[in-house]
Parts: C-alpha cells; structure tokens; sequence
C-alpha cells in the first residue's frame, strides 16, 4: 500500500506522474519534527536499511550519513555523503518494514545511525516535500510497488548488452579503427567505442572536430559494417561563442539558466565558458533534445550525458573574487591559517555550492532558484534527449545513460557509476551500487571497468571484468593520464578473452532477465536479504548478489587473493569457467564455503531448480544466436526447473508482444522441453 | 647468509651499523643494469613478495608499484606509492627465496608486478647504493639475520603499553583534566594524553604556551600522580622569529640547511616561516636532541616527532613564483587547460618534490642535496632526540616514536603509521603494515584508532578499537574538524569499557612478546604464511595475523558485519571475551570458519599446545599486576604448553638480566607449573 503525505507547497518533480492523492492523517513509522525540517525513526539493533541508489558504502546503508546533493565526486571515498545522483527512496527492514520515498529536488540527508546507533533522520533544506510511505509484505514486494509508482525503466537497445571500450578520448578515428582492429585481431568481443570530449570541435555540444573525425556519418557506416556502434558524450554546458549555433539559438530564444537580474549565467566546464540550457523549462528541454538529431542523422545511436549535476570548475564572478582576493596574500608573511585560507579558496572555485544559489530556472513562468531544484537537472538533461528520441527516432532504441540522475530519469535513460578509482575497493562498491540502483529503477547501469581514475593493473582488470560481464552496461574506461587499460594491453589475452567472451554466452540470460524485469517492475539484482528473509546471516552478506531468476555471483575483489568465501543459503550448483575453456559443475550443500578462484576462472550459483541458458557466444552480439541454446541447470530429484525466457530482436519496441516469452523446463533427469 | 655488493660511491646512512665487506661477483638473484640504473628479478606466478615496512595495499605486496619517498601523505589511498616512510627491506617467498635491502637515501621505486606481472624491478635515481642479499633456512630465518644486521628495536617504557588519547588538539590544562576526568569516571582506562601543536607558544619547539598551560611542570606531575602520562609533540621546523632562542642558536651556529649560496632554507610549516635543523649533520643534531631537555626537566617521559618527511607547506621562493604567475590569469578568459594549470600551481605549493632540490645538507663538511638524502631526515630527527635522551636521562626508558622513518631509526623510537582516516579499509590497512613494519625492526607501533581524518562512527570506533589492543601502540587520535572520538562522546559505554578493558588483561602477554620480539630479533606480528609454509592457502591470508608465541588475531574490519571468515591452519582454540565479562573457549578444527562477531565481542585464537598469560586488568598500567596471572590455554592430550615470560619494571633498561624471564608450564590436565 502506497500512501503520500504532502507538506509545504511541493515543487513537482514529475519523479511520479500519476500521484495519489494525499492522505490528511499522521504519517506513520516517522516522526514529523517541521521546526527542524526533520523526520525520525527509532531503529532496533537489528534493523537494516536499504536503497539510496547511487551511494558510498554498503548494501546495508546503516551507520553513515548520507545527502541527496547530485556532486561530480570522482573519489566516491568512503566518507563522501554524495555521489552522482539523487535516489531518495530506501526501505527499513526490521522489527517494522516499510519503504519511504521523500519527492524532493533540494538537498537532502539522510542520517541512518551515524549522530546516534539507533536514530535515522531525514533532513530537508526547506519544508515543501512529498513523503510517500509504502507497505508490503515483504521488502520485494515494497520495492515492486514502488516501481511501479516511478513507471518502467528505460529499455536498451540489445547491443548496448555487448562489451563496450571507452577512454578519455580516442582522439581520431584512426585511433578508433586500431581499437577495433586489435580487438578483432586478438578475438576479444567487442560491441561499441566511446567518444569522450575530444571528438567535438573544442568541446562544443553537437559539433565534430573536422580534422580528427572528417567523415563522422562514413566512419559511423563503417564501423557498423564492423558491428561497433559509436556513442558520443553530450556535456551539459552549451559553449559560449559568437557563431556556434546552439549557443545564439538558445540565447535568442532565452533557453539559458540566468541570474538574478536576468543575464544569462556562465560558468566554465570544458569548453571553458559556458551557459547551462533550462533542462526544467519545457521548451528549453524541447529545443535542447533536438540538438540530438546532429548525430542521430550521422547514424548514432547511443549517446551519455555527462558533467550534468551540473559540474561547475568555476564561475565568471567567482574567479574575479578569488583572484582578487590572492592579490591580498602577496608579498606578506603568510601564517598557516592564511596560506590554508588561499589554497581553500582556489580548491572553492570548483563545484562550489555557492554558485547553485546563483542562478535560475524558468519553470513554468516562475523563477526558481538552481538550488532548490538541484536535482532535478541532469534527470532533466536526460529527459530532454529521451523525449527527443520519441519524436525523433520512434520506433528505434536509443542508447542514453548519464551520470547525474533522480528518480524518474529512470523512465528515459540509465546511469554509469560516475567516475570511479582503479581501486580494489571500487569493484565491491560497483556490487553495492547494483541492488540499490535496481531499487530506484535503474537497471541499466555499471561501472567504469578497471577504474576511471588512477593506474589500473592487470589483475584489477581482469577480476572487475569477471563482475562486469554481469552488469547491463558493461564498459572499459579510462581517464586522460592514468595507464592504458584495453584488454590489449596487457599479458594475458587468453584470460581476456575468456572473461569478455563468457559475457556473450550469458547473453540469453542477462538479457532475458534485464527485460523481464524492466517490464515486470522488478530487481535484476538483489541482495540475499531480499530473497532469504529468514536467514539471518543472509543479511549481512554484501558481497554477493542475486542475479535475475536462478543465479547468484560472488566475485572476487582482492588482489592477491587465491578465491573468497561464499555463503549458500541453500544448496546450490557451482558452476566455475576456466580460460582453458572447461566447464566444471559442482553441487554445494547450503552453509559457508571457501571457493578458490584463480584469476581467469568465473564462478557463478545455480539456485536449487533454476536454470540458465547460454549461447555460444560471439565477437559482438548481432553474432550470437539467441535461439541455439545449451543450459546449466540444478534440478533436484523429481523436480523440474522452469525458465521464462525473454528474447526479442533486441531494437523494435514491442516489448509486450508474447511472442518475446518462452518457457524452458529441464527436468531432474536432464530433459529439456521448450 | 647475508652478502652486500656496493655500487658507485654510497652515502653512509647508518642503517647497519657493522656492514659486512662488500662482495665481488655477480649479484645473485637479480640482473643489474646499471644503464638504466634497475635491478631485475623475474617472478613466478606463485611468488609472493612481502616487506616494504609501511606503505599501502597488502601484506603481500604484489601488484603494484611503491615508491621509498618520505611523504606527508595523509589519505593513504590504494594508488598512492609511499607513506611517511621508507623502507626498502623485501623478501621474495616463492620458486626461490630471499631477502633484499637495498641502503639507499634517495629515492627508490619497487615495481612489484605492476607493469609486467611477472617482473620486480627496482629502480634507484643514481648509481650509488648498497645491496644485502641474504639467504636462510626460510622467509623468518632471513628477516631474523637481517634484523640481527639492523641491529636491537627501540624499547618503551611500559606505561607506553597504555591506552592513549590524543586529540589535534587538547587546547588547556582543563580540556585535558576533563579528558582524564571523564575516562576515570567511565571507568575507561587510560595512561596517556598527547599533546598536539596547540601546547607550544605559536607552534615553537621547545616552548609552552603560557596562557593555556601556564604551570606545566606542575600539571604534568598532577597528571602522573593519576598515572597520567603527558606526550607532546616535537615538529621538524624551527620558527624563524627573533628572540626566539632554538632559531637565534641554531642561526648563530650554522645549524639549520640552507639553499646552495649558503643562506637559511626557509619553508613554511605550522609556525609559519621555519628553518629545518641540519639533522644529518652530527653537531646540529646534538644540537637539536639537546633541546628536548627543556621538557624532560618539566617531568615529560614521552615524545612523538611530527613532519619530519620533512612536510613543507610552501617555500618562500616557491610562493613568490606562484603568486606572480597567478597574476597572469587576471582578466583573461581561462580555458580548462589554463585553470587547470592555475589550480595545479596552487596545489603544487606544498610537499612539492623541485623543493626537495632545493637545499642542502652538511654531511662531515660536504654539501649535499637533500634530495639525495631526503628519506634520512626523519630518521635522523628522531636518532637527535633518542642519542639525546642517552646522555641525558640514561636510566630512564623515554617514548618516542615518529612520523617519517627509514630502516635504522627503529634503534631510536617507534612510528605511528601517519595520518590515516576514518576508514574502515584503513583497519585492514593497519593490519596489513604490522608484519610488514615489524620485519624492518619496527615493533613499537600502531595506527590512529577510529582515523585521524574525515568523521568516524561509533561502530568503527568499537571494531577498530578491537584491532588496537593488540598493537603496542594503542592510541586514539583525530584531526582538527572532524568528529570527537574520544570513548565517552558514543552511547555504548559497556562496549567500549570492555574493549579497552580487555587490553590491559592482555598487557602481560603483549608486553613479553614485544619484549621478546626486540631481544630475540624476532617479529611480533606475522602473516600466516610465515609459519605455515606449506599451507598454500595460509599464503594467500591477508586479514589474519600471529601474534607472538602462541595467538592468533582476526579483527572484523568491514561495516555492519555479523562476524567474519577465520582460516585455521591447524586447530585451534577460539576464545570470546564477551561485554557482559563471560569468557567462551571453543576448540575448532583446521579449516574455514565463518564465526560470529558481534559489536562488542572481541575473538581471538590459541594455537596447540601454547599459551596466554592474562592480568586482572586495570584503569592504568601502574594498577596492573603483572605476577597475578591467569591463563587460557589449548593444550592437546598428553602434550603441555611451555611459556617464557618475560615480564620486568618496565622503567630500567637491564633488559637482558635472566631474573626477567620465567617460564609457565601448563599440562593437558590443566596443572601450572610456574
């Protein structure tokens, strides 16, 4: 059951487009406190929180302090309260169990234990909020409802399942060609390049640099002749510059964020100046989403949206302030709160949230300051394409994910995990992240493989792909001056080739169970918790997860380490792929279990009567065969597992079209009947 | 076997103090090539590297690629290459198996499998070091020859086995007789409190604030008669100001570096300008040891020694530089690369390597760079105080541990492993540096509890805590800003009473085995590969440690954890000490175990046929009674556990008289035999 409780006047979110009506009683399990902005709940010892979305820390949020506050935040270190998006929906499960979703586009914290053990208190900046209070029986059936509320998640097109490369940038397209070509070469499966920044002219929005990417529509051609679909960054800053079209249209028009007094506001980002377009105006989203059409008519179709929290390096005033003010520390003896004042300032110019207060939204004819609706901007980014794709290309999946996001956004596109660390710490936060991402309804995300930021290695490397063949977004990418970090580019390209290759025979899978739960408002990854609720040491397990239907995953995330324990709530069929292309299938009882896993081994769970289908996999996925199936299952005596396969073309919209379900049942002697 | 081969002309550093002949032939093991000024060593799949005393990742240290580079680096992130200090000591365990040390004060980069998997290659910035070489029975009996080379650890007083509070920065004589108050009242126990810059007339060596501690010696012997010892902390920069005497003496007589014409070097600490003593020169750093006179005469009995890398915030020359530059970007329209190079000028200011370049040393009347000596300078600060204290207090036993080191300071004091944060991968970190420090001969040690940086919980607290009392240096600190840390500032009183509580129950048994460690050359905290050679998985262990004789440790390190897995290499006896006082022996076989842990439970293990002598416990060192011992034993069917207890004043030095060590018998029937 789903009830709203109303305070203040909201400003709508669109989060949930057909709302309940507000309920006039006292909202239940919180305590309303309005002279502090908060609401409160008493925790047990045993309670546990889950949600938040995109976050730090653990499947279990408990015992940090966290804020919705969108933040380009590439460090995600465990005392960070922000990452990329807004996700403000969790559920408390414990002595009582419910779900709370505050609709609220300003700053929001959530303080789940971290001032007191027992104490979770939500905070807002100011009293104009939608809190929704969902009932179910169990925590699955909570999180159901609640997406349902939120409306279905964004579909991909299937290609967009295959492995993707990426770095910051490749700088030409013969640079491009050589990433393909080795990948080929080397028989690494491979489905997209990435174009960071570096393929537009000086970073302007919808432009090509015509001396590096000359012939962007024939290139485009010939890679998808090659089955590698190009996807090109659109940043959120529209360069200011006499001349360049985007930027006169939209200042002629008035689709810019302004000041106070009106002018339009200019805030650096990689074109250096730059005006941000009114992503909550509709006209400016309209007109912003159409821009799209550049590429899309050049054969793109896929594309990411980034630095839209927005990232700011720093405003036009604010530098003039800065700069001015270290004038002041010249020539002097500086004492070392002065110095430390100096390199304060210089280190403030950036994503300062001073510069949020500074400038203004037109939404609907009223002039709402960026900070109040903060969150709301990247969504709306996204939004703008994902409404421009309708009109645009109808009856075609388009590509989209970006880095900032809130609830809704969901609906047209899904999210990286920002930029990450080639940390090993980073590959368990990617894991944490699925669950609780799944929850807010984004099912199509993953991680910058190998990590974003900082020199990877290779065994980092090859022990996150083992988790990225998982994850819906599966991508390789880097940051401009960390180590190249291609599958080429290290030693041992038959373990390479076998992880990245395994990820194409679980194709059937993953892509059945991506869409099955897309249009059944479900999780494709869950923690134990959710699936064994009796079992109390399934609730503190965070380093495994349930996958769709029938499999659970359990990588590996420390160097060095020979294997990882794995906890099996139930008895459950180990099945481990070894690079020398050996397929080993052990039953385990239910209990604690120490599982060696040498560097180039995937293991994965089979839950008791479930079954998987695989393919034979391919060099991209418009070579894989989604019909000539093989199985692993566990089937128990006298019993039978029973799959509902989902498999469409993977690029028209008919999602709902029968034709696209299929039931497979193996028996417990090994029959198969389709 | 211990062979050293001495290349080019090698800067003494006194690490060993008896250097064996140099040898004539081929290096064995490695390749030299001196072109590239690298030694080469050609590693298996197997081997496993493990040393580097403090610095980040693993207890093995394969995978990445480390720096010897004293830094101020306080966030010890997994892509960092050096800590605070340099320790160039490794032994490769694997298809063969050796020890290297190469003595060398310059910089030194370990690449442990970083760029190629299967290469270790050191590379050293000039032609001029010493390589040991050793070989022995196995990966113990060659750390014990080398720190028999190295020569005997540090020794503390015992009260230094004490649980400390520390906080950057107890501001008064009240603030720090609440601290004390409120740990007596709470029954917590305690025998220390640090003092952290703020004691010092504007951060002055060698001086006290007189409005905030105006009766120091009278304070500090108040303090002791509540078995309260008082450490202040001793910077690397003497403050430039006329009048002051340590700067006027140290100026007069040539003690401090200068830049090359001869002139005083000045950088920017926390006092603002400041001039570093010559540490490497043996007037000044009698000089310079002299001074800690001041405070030993006010009753002082224990000392840390900060920013000795040496950190410097800013030089004066560099400053100017930068400031000017900045000028240049007034006005103008940055693009990225130019703000990016703006903000990078500014963040360039501090520690910055060109700096390190920039003055010199007076070794024996020569003149050189500190750059080529820089990792020396930690070490020899801390050598000034420990010769210092030699001359002045000989029959005393003064605490003295560092921030920076190199291998050879360990004859002088201990470290505290720097700057860490309120992570809860900086407990594994913590544990990971113990082996890895005690096998270069540091033995008196320990990490920040809770985290110095960023806010810590409750929980993290309480599990780090759990960690703490094993490590001879158990204290609490924190920086400026973040959350207050100190026990009583949590709900869980018990908890913490109990954790910290069980510490000194412990002490006799942490006490002999540390004692033992520096007297036998021998290492109190080891992996378990160590003593387990033949167990392949006991290798690959990372989060467990032997402790001593007979224990071994097995901390719970990740949030909201019900417990952990523990590897048992042979069956042992796991004993719970519980909140609520009870004791639970529980005998468990080799193998995996998964074993609950709650919040406020500490488990630790007994091996076959060993034992462990605890105390009643205390609120102070001074009220344990070392001689009323009990014991908890495992001991098999017909078998005994055999003892040798080292167990003296802990204030004298006749650390070798035989009277120190008995030995405790206990049979399987449970008969003591003293």
């Amino acid at each position: 059951m789903i009830s709203r409780f109303s305070y203040g006047h909201v400003i709508e979110t669109e989060a949930i487009l057909q709302k309940p009506a507000a309920e006039n009683g006292a909202l239940p399990f919180l305590t309303v406190d309005e002279a502090s902005l908060s609401l409160t709940y008493s925790m047990d010892d045993n309670d546990k929180v889950y949600g938040l979305g995109e976050n730090v820390r653990g499947i279990n949020k408990r015992g940090w302090i966290y804020q919705s506050k969108c933040s380009d935040e590439a460090q995600h270190l465990e005392d960070r309260r922000s990452l990329y998006g807004a996700h403000n929906f969790f559920v408390v499960s414990g002595k009582e169990t419910f779900g709370i979703f505050v609709d609220y586009p300003g700053i929001l914290t959530f303080d789940i234990g971290y001032t007191r053990y027992s104490e979770l208190k939500i905070t807002a900046s100011d009293w104009n909020l939608d809190v929704y209070v969902i009932t179910g029986s169990d925590v699955k059936d909570i999180i159901h409802q609640f997406r349902q509320l939120i409306g279905r998640s964004f579909v991909v097109p299937k290609w967009a399942f295959g492995y993707g490369q990426s770095r910051w940038s490749y700088m030409s397209e013969d640079e491009i060609r050589e990433v393909v070509r080795k990948h080929r070469e080397l028989q690494i499966p491979l489905d997209s390049v990435y174009l960071d920044i570096d393929y537009m002219d000086r970073y302007k929005d919808f432009t090509l640099n015509n001396e590096t990417f000359p012939d962007f529509a024939d290139f485009n051609q010939e890679m998808k002749e090659d089955h590698i679909h190009l996807v090109p960054i659109i940043d959120a800053g529209v360069k200011q510059e006499e001349g360049y079209p985007v930027y006169e249209e939209g200042l002629k028009k008035g689709y810019f964020c302004t000041k106070e007094d009106g002018s339009p506001f200019v805030a650096a980002v990689w074109p250096g100046k730059a005006l941000f377009p009114d992503m909550l105006n509709k006209e400016a989203r309209d007109w912003f989403g159409e821009q799209y059409k550049f590429l899309l008519d050049q054969g793109v179709e896929g594309f990411w949206n980034d630095m839209n929290e927005p990232a700011i390096f720093y405003t036009e005033d604010r530098l003039k302030e800065v700069l001015d003010k270290i004038d002041d520390y010249k020539d002097r003896n500086l004492d070392m709160n002065e110095f430390g004042e100096m390199t304060a300032l210089v280190g403030s110019l950036s994503n300062n949230t001073k510069d949020y207060t500074r400038f203004y939204h037109n939404i609907q004819g009223e002039k709402v300051s960026h900070d109040r609706v903060h969150n709301l901007f990247g969504y709306n980014m996204t939004r703008a394409a994902g409404e421009a794709f309708e009109r645009l290309e109808p009856d075609k999946r388009i590509l989209m994910f970006s880095r900032s996001s809130y609830i809704g956004m969901h609906r047209y596109g899904g999210i990286w995990m920002g930029d990450n660390k080639s940390w090993w710490s980073h590959i368990l936060l990617n894991l944490h992240m699925l669950p609780s991402l799944n929850m807010c309804g984004f099912l199509y995300t993953g991680a910058d493989l190998g990590g974003f930021g900082a020199d990877t290695t290779e065994d980092l490397m090859l022990r996150w792909l083992a988790l990225g063949i998982f994850t819906p977004l599966m991508r390789n990418h880097s940051a401009l001056g960390t180590r190249r970090q291609e599958a080429y580019q290290f030693e041992n390209m038959d373990g390479f080739r076998h992880i990245i290759g395994l990820r194409y025979r679980l194709l059937p899978y993953l892509y059945s169970e991506y869409m099955k739960a897309v249009l059944n408002d479900e999780m494709m990854f869950r923690p134990l918790a959710f699936d064994y609720p009796d079992d109390r040491h399934a609730k503190a397990v965070e380093d495994q997860l349930l996958l769709g239907d029938g499999m659970m995953i359990a990588p590996v995330y420390e160097q060095n380490a020979d294997g990882r324990y794995v906890y099996l709530p139930e008895s459950m069929k180990q099945v481990r792929f070894s690079a020398d292309g050996t397929v080993e299938e052990t039953i385990l009882p239910a209990g604690h279990h120490f599982v060696e896993i040498p560097l180039t081994d995937v293991v994965l769970f089979i839950r008791p009567n479930h079954l998987i289908p695989l393919s034979k996999g391919g060099q991209c996925v418009d070579e894989v065969d989604f019909e000539a199936l093989t199985f692993l299952s566990y089937v128990t005596e006298g019993n039978e597992a029973v799959y509902t396969y989902y498999h469409d073309d993977g690029y028209e919209k008919d999602y709902e079209n029968p034709a696209h379900l299929s039931e497979i049942r193996i028996s417990s002697n090994g029959t198969v009947t389709k």
